[in-house]
């Protein structure tokens, strides 16, 4: 124990002591200024325009950068003559042919204008990072559904901040910054992938901790995985979602 | 050291141990739906106006939500008609009335047409989070200074990962999402504040740790704080730099 | 920028803000005295024999805590007169009946006078933490081999900090501290198994980190698993390496 | 949603994807053998002795490393005849001329035979280490006292794991890894100190993470310091505790 009278015998070395460690540094104010490396130069897009070094993986005028997920040929998708792209039933879905690690990614996408169906049935798609975490696209307006799979959900991982959707049949922004899981030389995770969305604006995933692929029946897993694509679901249910302005940025 | 041999004499029983630790979980899709809290449904606004549940902090019409830095007083800077406003020099810094913790920050902000003087010197102001952690503001068109001071840098410590910036003249985003710092109840730093910046929609500081106040001299370090207001400098040197369209929502 | 002059201007608001962050807290020292849970009295054995709340897993009398590794049956090792038991050549591993999770872990192990053969056939035998990572059991005595095969190495991963063993021929202590490995519900690596190890008294391995299972080829990596018995090694070299005064203390 | 049917169409992919992910590493035992460096040796004392490499603070024969901490002149301690050194009441504190970081810490204590005064002020003692996080000595035996302030306690932060000591008049070990606090350049507490205590041999302190700086009144916390002495307390309540076998050995 640490007793008045003792600790009173004890000010003078404390003293001393603490003296050994206080805070130092540097006295003029040039000593904490950096000039090297320089950060690069990147001219800013217009209203969600790709910024100059963003790779454009879809700007509404081909299929260039994509292939089918079910057979790596050519996609099957609809490319329609305002500039976006929709969802075509049954055809499967569609992924970058390059691979991605960490990335900010831009999209849009919208439901169509007549709603269709309840639940999980209505315009729902999603956007598979690494190809295995999904963030999913709903019409969640006036249908309601588990809140781990509305939308902007980590699907059935990560409940997102707030309803942030626009009308049925309007258009919707996604901004992503998403970092890719690391892994021992042995396969195990060592730092699981992260996510921040913005939707239309409004933060809706905070850094959020992935905790594995997403498992539409138990619980999510990692498997250890290099560089993989970015991909977009084809529900199956004739959910006809659009998706437009698709663009990336590699970060480290 | 284990041998081929005695691995062969071990293969039943670490068979038998790993069949007790095998993943297993839910076998059926409803097991893991999620239906209660539902997060808050958010109005987005367009084009940058502030969602449903934001804080208005500035809409170009008064300065009602802020006070002088210096004394405490009515705000002295210049409220211009097109909704924006300007430092009026040796004014001194301004900030809110309210105080804050975690937030998502929106603000806009322009340097003036005709550049003023070199380096540090030319359209420098700052977003002081919590009054301690500033985020730079800065004309760097054609107008190098060190890294760590240049526009977007957490000041003195975050180079930013791009440089962003519009036109000289032209107005500017700031998309900012802010963790507080969490300290001990002895008040100790225990958990860093963490920053993000999407400059013009550009991620020039993502997620980054802040190792305590800036400091113009010597090594930032943490003192324990709680929430604190958002300021806004005056850099006394005719900088005469605008801001408009302020709106903060608040984070968990 | 933070200016020598517009610092100047901020000194008092800094100072209001500070005000609200001061350390405070309780002003008398009862306030910080806790008075339950009362920790358990645990009465100490003297001279590496077991405290009072240890299982005795082995004290030279019979195997009734035993089974062999191989087929679950009675334990084909020497018992020996003076208290310790021998490793049987071929016989395989022997692994308590019980299963243990995190422990305080107490034994002690001598080599056989005569060193027989070199590197990792000279007495090799080894101390397996839940049936899967092993601490290296080993006649290192002008013997080497290598750092991460060696006597007290958390095999093929950690090496020693130190070589600390008695004659070839005496006896040694190994006193560990074990922390199990955490997962999560779908079966990933959440906590790395930590072990701490006290070789003859000294410090060899430090809070280690485990990167996975032993691997005698390749890297390491974890697999789910629960409590699991403690496993001793048969070689297959008739490397006759004895144990005595065994026990464990449960942690939480 | 990641639906039954879709997850079929999805297989194709994820089996490609996976494979460039799988584990894969070393396929020869020779690829994961590490040669170098080569851990010191280290010759172990018997009976808690000091071994090779250790740093003998006290042996019984004199005082010549260490001071007292209330005037930095020679110790005013008692040095008997038996090679113990017992407190000299109110002489003050005593501390090592050698200052220390991280460190393996022996040392041995025993409470006079006759049991005097109640609680805190029953042979109280403690070890600092750096001079500020103390590890209790107290004469616990039918002596009932606060669980933080209990023999073995990090002193008001760390209720030991159970109560492990001698009889009153015996003589008890304390074996100690201690981890020193590690702190940014700023000042800021970065990495807690961590301690873990075998009292007679019992496992009583498990990796604990200090809190801070040991306060009799208020919340404990840190403050930037480097090595510093190892010290004992005179409690001067003529507690009259003795040591003896005092030694160190530095860890990385």
């Amino acid at each position: 124990m640490m007793k008045r009278q003792s600790a009173l015998f004890g000010v003078f070395t404390l003293i001393i002591g603490f003296a050994y460690g206080q805070k130092s540094g540097p006295t003029n104010p040039e000593a904490t200024e950096v000039y090297e490396p320089i950060p690069p130069r990147v001219i800013p897009g217009k209203l969600g325009a790709p910024p100059s070094d963003a790779i454009v993986l879809f700007d509404g005028q081909h299929f260039d950068s994509w292939v089918s997920s079910v057979d790596s040929t050519k996609v099957k998708w609809h490319l329609n003559k305002d500039g976006s792209m929709t969802v075509k039933d049954k055809t499967g879905n569609i992924q970058t042919k390059q691979n991605f690690g960490n990335i900010q990614l831009h999209l849009e996408w919208k439901s169509p204008k007549e709603a269709q169906r309840e639940g999980q049935n209505r315009a729902n798609s999603g956007v598979f990072l690494q190809q295995r975490y999904e963030i999913q696209v709903l019409d969640n307006n006036e249908n309601d559904t588990y809140v781990n799979g509305q939308v902007g959900s980590l699907y059935k991982q990560g409940v997102p901040l707030a309803m942030a959707s626009s009308p049925t049949g309007e258009w919707n922004t996604y901004d992503i910054i998403y970092h890719a899981p690391e892994f021992s030389r042995g396969g195990n995770i060592v730092k699981p992938a992260t996510v921040t969305l913005l939707h239309n604006g409004i933060l809706i995933q905070d850094h959020f901790e992935i905790e594995g692929t997403i498992e539409y029946i138990g619980w999510p897993a990692y498997e250890a995985h290099g560089k993989a694509p970015l991909m977009l679901q084809d529900h199956n249910d004739n959910s006809r979602v659009s998706f437009r302005n698709i663009w990336v940025r590699e970060l480290e």
